[in-house]
């Protein structure tokens, strides 16, 4: 999915929302165990459940990678059942060598068809630069992330008194542009937010820790929108666990609603619909 | 495997030799293609060709995630087949939020069986410390990579005039230490690991980039052997890909072999053994 395909559904949803799918086997409903691929199936309902309110998904590659082969077969059906209409993120934060990140762009891209794939910088240029390849797909790269552990590193301050962070957000515009580098932004802090957009006005932002982590969606709003809205705020916990029933799937939908009708006011307030 | 049991290892086989299992299926002879997993037969013959003369193997997972969940079978297959006397290398260079890292250390830890996996530093502690929730089992933490864009963030100054990589091993003995925690430092630059030493002087390096990459064994062991050895090298093309016929796995034996009897050198001229 290209920039222009991606605004024009935050446009039509009036949605800027990511549904995480960090789905663990011990936290969803027990009913579900009984089939021969629970994770699936709860991934299939929440996804009929809030496709019209969101417009991303982002399977954490982690849990399904916990579940061996399986796991990888779950996520494949998974991926490819989600509609045409919505972004797809690997979160899989990769970072290696040249010749090693080709194959995981290939893998995530080709094998599995997604959209977009998170990668760490730590590595540098050729850990990074080698998704560029593939039309229409997209680096999602870690900036500033909202864990407790992002003050270890990510925000002191590296050469000329700038943040690492900073940094990383400039050279990264070395390699890539706003058609195919987007940047992990944490939500849990509106000043980092706002330094991050002095230096990538443009870019497209995905932002964790709205929801279950405690960010403030209206912080984030104000800091991070741009014209093009510029925004894909994640939240995993707090709508594919809303419910614990039978019903699980439409409290998932209710969240889902909840957060797209407030992203909508915020659409209408700065314009953007 | 603990720490006495791999310098123990070491001591017996005169080897400090790590082989990567970086396998592509393009790049095997291609009689093996006839086989159901030519990629695990490819491994097998390896494994049993060199495994007197290493101490430890090094799966590149990107290689087998590429392959769809048919690689994680041959993953699986892999690290069960090498000897209970080799250490075992997850090269995966995950680094995650806190519950996700978790994930992946039940994957490559229980799953998998592997005795440790490399980890990327940038999203900090959280990121790093849940792996050493498992006994016996290893962190091996990015610290100072030997590829092009290693320059692009490790080796700028952060704080007080060091360097990042510097300050990630510091903060890292916050977390673990030289019983859970190795580094990865590459062979290309001598200085650096002299650098290395004076922060960890007794934790061992994974050092890849001998062989192909142009790093020198004499060069890592004059700056990076301790009184235990201290030091896995990495090679991975030089050997596995040392011949491309019939006889590649005897190639691979002698490349192994000769690598091992210089390994041998200086582990008597340092009196390790």
């Amino acid at each position: 999915m290209n920039r222009a395909e991606l605004i024009s559904q935050i446009k039509a949803k009036q949605s800027f929302l990511c549904v995480g799918l960090d789905v663990d086997k011990e936290k969803i409903p027990t009913f579900l165990l009984d089939f021969e691929d629970p994770i699936f199936e709860f991934n299939k309902r929440i996804i009929d459940a809030t496709h019209k309110y969101c417009v991303a998904y982002k399977p954490n590659i982690a849990f399904y990678e916990s579940q061996g082969s399986k796991g990888w077969d779950t996520l494949e059906k998974t991926v490819n059942y989600i509609p045409e209409n919505c972004f797809t993120i690997a979160d899989a934060k990769r970072g290696d060598i040249g010749n090693t990140s080709k194959m995981y762009a290939k893998t995530f891209f080709e094998t599995y068809n997604f959209d977009s794939i998170t990668v760490a910088p730590y590595m540098g240029e050729d850990s990074v630069t080698p998704y560029f390849g593939f039309k229409d797909k997209w680096v999602i790269l870690l900036a500033a992330t909202s864990n407790v552990g992002g003050l270890d590193f990510q925000y002191r301050n590296i050469d000329q008194g700038k943040m690492l962070f900073e940094k990383v957000l400039e050279t990264s515009l070395e390699w890539g542009n706003k058609d195919n580098l987007m940047y992990v932004v944490g939500a849990t802090r509106a000043d980092i937010l706002k330094k991050v957009r002095a230096i990538v006005p443009d870019s497209f932002l995905l932002v964790p820790g709205v929801g279950a982590q405690g960010g403030s969606l209206k912080d984030v709003v104000l800091n991070g929108i741009n014209k093009d809205c510029g925004l894909l705020v994640n939240a995993s916990r707090s709508i594919i666990y809303a419910g614990n029933t039978e019903e699980f799937a439409l409290d998932a939908r209710d969240e889902a609603l909840r957060m797209q009708q407030e992203m909508a006011a915020y659409l209408k307030e700065f314009q953007i619909i």
